[in-house]
């Protein structure tokens, strides 16, 4: 572990400085590079497979370090989800359609939920009830804290909404958001909103029933290095509309975006910096000139789909769409309960991938089908 | 100037560690964005130029960041001078090549030299003898600092030998091999070996005449920057043979190489760095596939034309070639003295570089002749 432990990495900006895109893409191209080098596989091709970040990062590296690998699986990969290339509602509305569409009801009481929770918090005594209402472990200071664990629920489970059963951000239940709603929705009549609303996220943070109570300010995803992320070169804007979405009325304002990073990190964001590195507003056309085999698979469940790649760029830097996909549901492991249409489409990415391997054997490499055949042929 | 002065920003590792290729190229992508932005220029195409190192970075560019620009003239840029792609002696052999062309006397006056300086570098009085004969401000602690200052001027005389007077690296006039060549030749029977090397360099370092001594710690060409580089990324291994050069027999030697690095900067080298980030022993697969609009354009007297693209890759990655050019000789002002293949190689870059903007024109952006053809055809 380089900078003594992953604890002293990340409580320094002097080693969090190292926590860059392309820092990981420099990085993976020495471990490919001497890897095989260390291996006599000189000759071997390399494919990227990556989810999320690391989808980006499998895209980018197809651009950046093209003499490194034949090609990406670029899974559920953002890659224009910054400056104004996609609309900044969309991460959100997308989340709400997937509410909206388990649940007629559960999206409302959800999107009424907020009124009720911020009136709770300013009456007197409020936050106490809050705070048992929602079975907390401390007091709240303040309603907000509240929304914000309440919006990252809805947020994850939108991501993780899986038909089968999972355990990727939290152990869930097959389509977690039909849970969420049908507990939000079954409550016996005259349950206030805010006890149906935590009757639904409690299916999400704590579905085996072993948690006591909760701590807002745990960090179970671990997004600590996100954060940093998001603070210095990943900044999304991303904005809450008012019609379509269930969530709280939110404007992204770079100012206070920007402001706070200063104060968690000390580190003022660079929001131009992904397009100028990698390109953006210009994407297809940089990576119809420039990029080849790379497939963008994208989940529409997913709300991150919205900043990803949909369409078929050119004949190597193509697109596969699940329309009932979530978060890189092509990358979780197989299981039994997987649904007929993604088999099929992992099918699809498997044999694309293997042209891409005969075509590199094919253009040098050593095919061994073909050296057994000229074997023949000699003898 | 970033780090308090020049003076401050070159005496310490943490401001030089900033001294790297991959910086510059990201500083010229957010320099080259902010400029379009700033001047309401985005849809202006940018046509990248450099010789050398900037040769390097101009061809390095337009694999890293295909977005920023439309095409780049990549002169004199010994992109393959690394690890073992190209011979490790080329360099070497192309200097004396150079001397040899214009005289066998001078070649092999130049190659007796070394044994000479060291004999006398080792006998009584010599190194003050040696001092004395070189015109040297201080008297010399050993032959070898003659000997580097000696051979630097060979290499530098290589990269400069344009057919016109010139002040790149040194003041210097036409031809200045042909130059010291004749100095060296030129002077009275009985003349010693090192006197007539010391009246050939007299050319290089002193063609004003207003030298009084030389100053062997002295750094006319301002490579302090560069030496940081080489002991960093750009590990050059370069070796002198035993039978076409006229340079005292030298075998590159990893593992000195990288001790003295540490002794001067306090780094060790990466020296297979640069192949990792910008491929290099596929290079031309990488520039064929990935690449477009490049011109390399190379002198064959340029001792680093050992080590650029000579031929072409694909239609618009080409090589131009100049059997009598020097160091990036086509990005030098135009003269009078300019012989005629130097005005029509200019020309041809020219009309490559206008096809791209066509090109790029007729991609997307205004072409302002086609729209005044629109308006004739509207009228």
């Amino acid at each position: 572990m380089p900078f003594g432990s992953k604890d002293k990495a990340y409580n320094s900006s002097r080693s969090l400085a190292h926590l860059t895109a392309e820092q990981a893409l420099a990085d993976y191209a020495v471990l490919l590079t001497d890897l095989k080098r260390n291996l006599s596989a000189q000759a071997s091709p390399v494919v990227l497979f990556g989810g999320s970040y690391g989808g980006m990062l499998a895209a980018w590296m197809r651009l950046k370090y093209p003499h490194i690998s034949v090609g990406a699986l670029a899974s559920s990969a953002p890659i224009l989800q910054f400056e104004d290339i996609v609309p900044r509602a969309i991460f959100y509305d997308l989340v709400s359609n997937d509410f909206k569409r388990e649940s007629l009801g559960c999206f409302q009481t959800i999107r009424d939920s907020w009124k009720e929770l911020d009136e709770q918090g300013n009456a007197q005594d409020g936050l106490l009830k809050l705070s048992k209402t929602f079975h907390l472990c401390q007091t709240l200071k303040s309603s907000e804290a509240l929304s914000d664990w309440l919006s990252s629920a809805y947020s994850y489970l939108a991501m993780v909404d899986y038909p089968m059963s999972s355990d990727f951000l939290m152990p869930l239940p097959a389509s977690p958001i039909k849970e969420v709603c049908r507990n939000i929705d079954k409550q016996p009549e005259g349950t206030s909103t805010l006890e149906r609303i935590y009757a639904g996220v409690n299916v999400y943070y704590n579905y085996t029933g072993t948690v006591d109570c909760f701590d807002l300010d745990d960090d179970p995803h671990g997004m600590g290095g996100w954060d940093w992320q998001a603070c210095t070169e990943m900044v999304m804007p991303m904005t809450s509309s008012e019609d379509l979405s269930m969530f709280p009325r939110y404007e992204f304002d770079y100012g206070l975006y920007a402001d706070n990073c200063v104060k968690s990190f000390g580190v003022r964001p660079r929001p131009r910096w992904i397009t100028t590195e990698f390109g953006g507003h210009n994407i297809s056309s940089v990576l119809e000139k420039f990029g080849s085999n790379i497939i963008f698979f994208n989940g529409l469940l997913d709300p991150w789909s919205g900043g990803g790649v949909l369409k078929n760029i050119s004949s190597s830097v193509v697109a596969i769409v699940a329309p009932l996909g979530a978060h890189h549901i092509d990358l979780r492991p197989a299981t039994k309960e997987d649904p007929d249409w993604l088999v099929s489409l992992r099918e699809s990415e498997l044999e694309i991938i293997s042209v891409w391997l005969s075509d590199h054997y094919g253009a040098g490499g050593v095919l061994f089908q073909n050296a057994a055949a000229n074997d023949q042929a000699a003898s």
